[in-house]
């Protein structure tokens, strides 16, 4: 949040991670390879073709590789791309922040004001 | 995203930021106290009421207090809580993170499979 430059970062991000199932997908790939199976089974409320759009959008962001095996039964298998892993930590950062938030019972005292 | 508890709070800070306009407003009032009048000069695009539904949100999150000074004409105040201001390294951390993707090409090179 520095500049405008940031500031049109932080909008893209948040167009990538906005909703439910990017950061949920981000922590059930965190420790690994999964197929898609897998993730369906890890996310039994989301619907097959949801499931493949989110994984589409985290794979143009580049948070996720798709690897299609070749022959039969087809297996697609997805993890977490570098970036991806990187990402981790700075998600688990928010969700220790929003815990504090939740303990300290949403501190509602404010700084002196400036002016 | 070390536990479940962990995963919960991720997908409530999800709730509450996702969308353009969360963050936006985190930025315009990471400097200090803003008018609702000024908020909305930040923002041309952004309609009366959903600014007001989106810093209503951030209240309730315990990201944003609102003052609404007596007397006339009628002045209503937002500024960040320390929470807030607790949160927007955090989100800086993102936008900086976006910027080293876009950057580095989106590596897509993947780390050893673990099995």
């Amino acid at each position: 949040m520095k500049d405008v430059v940031s500031d049109c970062a932080i909008e893209s991000v948040m167009r990538v991670l906005s909703g439910r199932w990017p950061t949920l997908l981000l922590y059930y790939l965190k420790d690994g390879t999964k197929r898609f199976s897998e993730l369906r089974r890890d996310n039994p409320t989301v619907s097959h073709r949801m499931l493949a759009l989110e994984l589409r959008k985290l794979e143009a962001a580049g948070i996720v590789r798709r690897i299609d095996h070749e022959g039969y039964p087809r297996r697609v298998d997805y993890q977490l791309t570098p970036a991806g892993l990187r990402l981790v930590p700075l998600i688990d950062a928010l969700g220790d922040w929003w815990e504090e938030v939740e303990q300290g019972g949403r501190d509602v005292e404010v700084l002196p004001r400036v002016a």
